[in-house]
């Protein structure tokens, strides 16, 4: 099979959350590698015509009663932040600013960031937030702060966001397997099978 | 558990047809009773802001992608018919006209509009079609066809899609255990296991 997935996901999405537990097991089983690819999903709601399904009339209370009843089904600790959605442009560029270097660390803080705000509802867009999960990640964030100002990691997280968006990236969480495009938190155990199978 | 589940559809729905030749095999295993309750789906996207997946842009490929995709995955036949959407009121009428003097073969009809459309890739509107797939179910179509226009069923239809947007249904498949809701193909195999489980 792929050597590795692309994994696609904004830190404010709960599904792409949900995904975020389950992605890099699923994908070891196989041998395969999980390229964790974080990306701005609002880009995508004036082509779609769509917006977050919480926002959505007859859908928010549907999501939201699914977003528990899915976290539950996984044994997954899950809850909304107060403030939501919200644009996760911070959480984005700290992962840009370690992953070429500390690759393994910026997954951890991707984890870490995802668990806080949807774990414990805490509020992703606080700097310090940040700052803090990664000190606990022994990540130097004394200069991971002022790297995620910078304008290249500005226009980092809008070139991969323009990426997503070219390869036909329009939710989170969003997978590819070589060309093979999997849209959702719903599938996964199609994912696990298609890496089990080589595909149907 | 509950002696019936509610599934609501629409007769121009491809994700309702994947989950119409799945939906009775699953209740029987659990004891229980299947309801089978088209409506308009057209009447919810004034309210979600939504309209079909196969007309947005971006979601409209993967939409066939996938469609295609969990067909193969459940073993039915599958292809997407000519003209997509169409307002399928001639079926769901048809389906009406007979669900309360013969919901056997009202439910028997509906599997079989499914399939023509779906399975075969035919049109769905005409209402010879609905007529002769009627007469091999043995049902009498010289008297469905012409109830099929009259005001009751009209009025029928419509209080059955108002009612169904009243309980919450905006999407199809969707169906209730009790109060609790699914939406979606992808999700019968929780469907499933709440049946098994009671719930989670």
């Amino acid at each position: 099979m792929s050597s590795a997935i692309d994994f696609y996901f904004d830190f404010y999405s709960p599904y792409g959350y949900l995904a975020s537990l389950r992605i890099d097991e699923i994908a070891a089983r196989h041998d395969c590698k999980v390229n964790w690819k974080p990306f701005m999903l609002g880009a995508t709601f004036s082509i779609t015509g769509h917006q977050p399904l919480t926002d959505t009339p007859m859908m928010a209370d549907y999501t939201l009663l699914d977003l528990a009843r899915s976290a539950r089904l996984q044994a997954a600790k899950f809850c909304m932040p107060d403030e939501f959605p919200q644009a996760a442009l911070s959480c984005s560029r700290a992962f840009y600013v370690l992953v070429d270097q500390q690759p393994e660390q910026a997954v951890a803080l991707a984890k870490a960031i995802y668990k806080a705000i949807f774990g414990e509802g805490k509020d992703g867009t606080r700097i310090e937030l940040i700052a803090e999960l990664a000190r606990n990640l022994e990540i130097d964030a004394e200069a991971l702060v002022p790297a995620m100002q910078t304008q290249p990691i500005k226009d980092r997280l809008k070139a991969e966001t323009q990426a997503a968006i070219n390869r036909g990236v329009f939710g989170s969480p969003f997978i590819f397997i070589g060309d093979e495009p999997f849209w959702g938190n719903d599938r996964l155990d199609q994912l696990d099978r298609w890496l089990e199978t080589g595909g149907w």
